[in-house]
């Protein structure tokens, strides 16, 4: 399992998780997807995409679930070998049918079918049934940057979340990416969940056996707690505002609006009924359609304003919003998008942090597939 | 000025308030705009939109703000016969030039624009600057229901938001209006600040002399506070989330991006660079762009899925949603729109409830301008 090899870069503060190289949970995450019968092309892409959570620091999304796809894939609910279909379209949309293939895959398809339209007529939205979880939306709204366009990424996921006054796990934490070009600023990248905090962060309190802070989730009857494992016992998560008088119907209404994108303009699955992530969850009942869904937009510069000038805007706006007055002059105001290229620059010199049940799980894998443990 | 006329239907518990009839206030508030020098047109179509935050109980959207919009005139900041111009566009774009027009007449023209658009290639989408102030943006988003479209609103305002690690008023409260028509449900309308509370809401507590709930509001050192009048002696509204533990950088996300797609992308003022509300306010120094901007989309549904068929499934939707276990009997989940919706019914057979000081207001404007006092 745990073999010291010379991809191990150093151990971290944690001594529970070591450092490896990108190019080498590239090469296995690659043979992984390819020993489920991906094409050399798709697993590239797969693993790409992936990986991309990993880099930026979005670990919850990254290899660690690699072993989450697997299963899915053994228990029949993953197409390796998907014909991704256009379905319905116009000269400035489509729907986009993912033939139950890696949302990894098929979200680029669709991204890149979005930016072909919008360099026809301006701008492309493209909807998808299904599909499956597609890693971090970061990454596809990132894909309409090197075209000069702002790029949309949202997708909607099994329900965790019980809306504004409801005690019901109704959606998922449906995250919306948004990414805008500048000039000689990097880029604006939003990219998060509608809810206070994502599922991500709660599962590494309750990896740590640490308390959630007040607002992020309730117990079965309602009530605030702080126990990160309460979704076990009942509990859900709660929308971006916590509560009715801190906004909560505003992210409740945003996770309903990636939602209903996602799935009910294109035939996917949706609220309650949207397939489980882990294999070993039961697939709901009498299903209004077909697996995920997610949306995605591609938005000419030009067709709003020369591009070059729009950048320089750009530019304006992001040091404008840099130089504005902190709290506190230890933390400056940040933009969008600059903790994970923070964290981008350091991991790509460093290496990509890994838990050791992350680690075991990769082995897991590797064993299963006869591929060279990590 | 408080005169007994037989247009007050009755006291509200609230003895400061009085109600008016729609009609009442209609033809009170369409006289003010033709004596502004709006054509009959144009005086009938800015009523429309002002007073549908009324009816919709956004009171601080409303009449409310009449004489804000005529102080602004008197300060030759709004344009009354403004020649409304395409400045650029594609087939599913548009950027409008709005003449510092007012924004009540320059929205719905812009939104139109993007019905027109979404009819020819099955998107459309319009960012307009040198506009003012649009009311509420459900009824432009709302517009596009007629169409069997999804209709998308959403714009910038004068700067009252510190973005999160900041104390420096940034962005507007920056609302955003998504409406999504259904079958026999009635339509999925979100309309809301991407704040934790509307400054409307702020202001009514500072008019009651009551507290704000922590987390709406912070003073000038960054530390949170219930002064609901905080804003007067520097401090700032703080985005959805109210802290960053909270996801506070989420909602300045989203105020960024409605800054960003309604002035950036059209060349009006953003940031902190919006022009002031209030006429008394000098406007800010070396404006990177002209007056407000908005952003609007529409998106034909049958560009997606046969429209039947959608709306068969967004009843579902509603119909699944409000079935949703409630945390108390007393109040079930309610589908963004409801609450404002209800309180159109009363309002439009009751009469709408005017305070004193807004009375007041109304009829010093009416003085002014020779007509009947309310």
């Amino acid at each position: 399992m745990m073999t010291f090899g010379f991809n191990k870069l150093q151990f971290l503060t944690n001594p529970n998780s070591m450092l490896y190289s990108y190019s080498t949970l590239f090469q296995f995450t690659k043979n992984v997807f390819i020993k489920m019968g991906c094409s050399q092309k798709d697993a590239q892409l797969a693993t790409t995409v992936l990986l991309s959570a990993d880099i930026r620091g979005i670990d919850s999304h990254g290899v660690a679930r690699l072993s989450g796809y697997v299963r899915l894939w053994e228990a029949g609910r993953i197409n390796t070998q998907p014909s991704l279909k256009i379905v319905h379209e116009t000269p400035s949309t489509a729907v986009i049918d993912g033939d139950a293939g890696l949302g990894l895959v098929v979200s680029p398809f669709a991204m890149q079918v979005a930016i072909q339209k919008a360099q026809q007529c301006g701008t492309g939205w493209v909807s998808v049934k299904n599909s499956n979880h597609f890693g971090i939306a970061g990454y596809h709204a990132m894909m309409a940057l090197d075209y000069d366009m702002i790029g949309i990424a949202m997708t909607n996921a099994s329900a965790l979340v019980a809306p504004t006054f409801s005690i019901e796990k109704m959606l998922g934490t449906n995250p919306i990416a948004v990414a805008i070009p500048a000039g000689k600023q990097p880029p604006f990248v939003a990219d998060f969940a509608t809810t206070t905090a994502s599922n991500g962060k709660l599962e590494i309190l309750q990896r740590k056996n640490e308390e959630a802070p007040l607002g992020w989730v309730q117990n079965n009857e309602g009530i605030p707690t702080t126990d990160a494992a309460i979704l076990k016992k009942g509990g859900s998560m709660l929308p971006l505002g916590s509560d009715r008088e801190h906004g909560s119907h505003k992210g409740y209404a945003l996770g309903s609006i990636v939602d209903i994108f996602s799935a009910v303009l294109s035939g996917a699955a949706y609220g309650p009924w949207v397939p489980p992530f882990p294999a070993y969850v039961p697939m709901p009942q009498n299903m209004p359609g077909k697996g995920l869904g997610h949306f995605f937009g591609a938005m000419r510069i030009d067709a709003f304003r020369p591009a070059d000038e729009f950048k320089a805007h750009m530019d304006n706006w992001i040091e404008r919003f840099r130089a504005a007055k902190p709290i506190d002059n230890q933390q400056k105001v940040l933009i969008p998008g600059d903790p994970e290229r923070d964290i981008e620059a350091l991991r790509m010199k460093d290496g990509i942090p890994l838990l050791a049940p992350v680690m075991n799980d990769l082995n897991s894998i590797a064993i299963k597939f006869g591929l060279a443990e990590l």
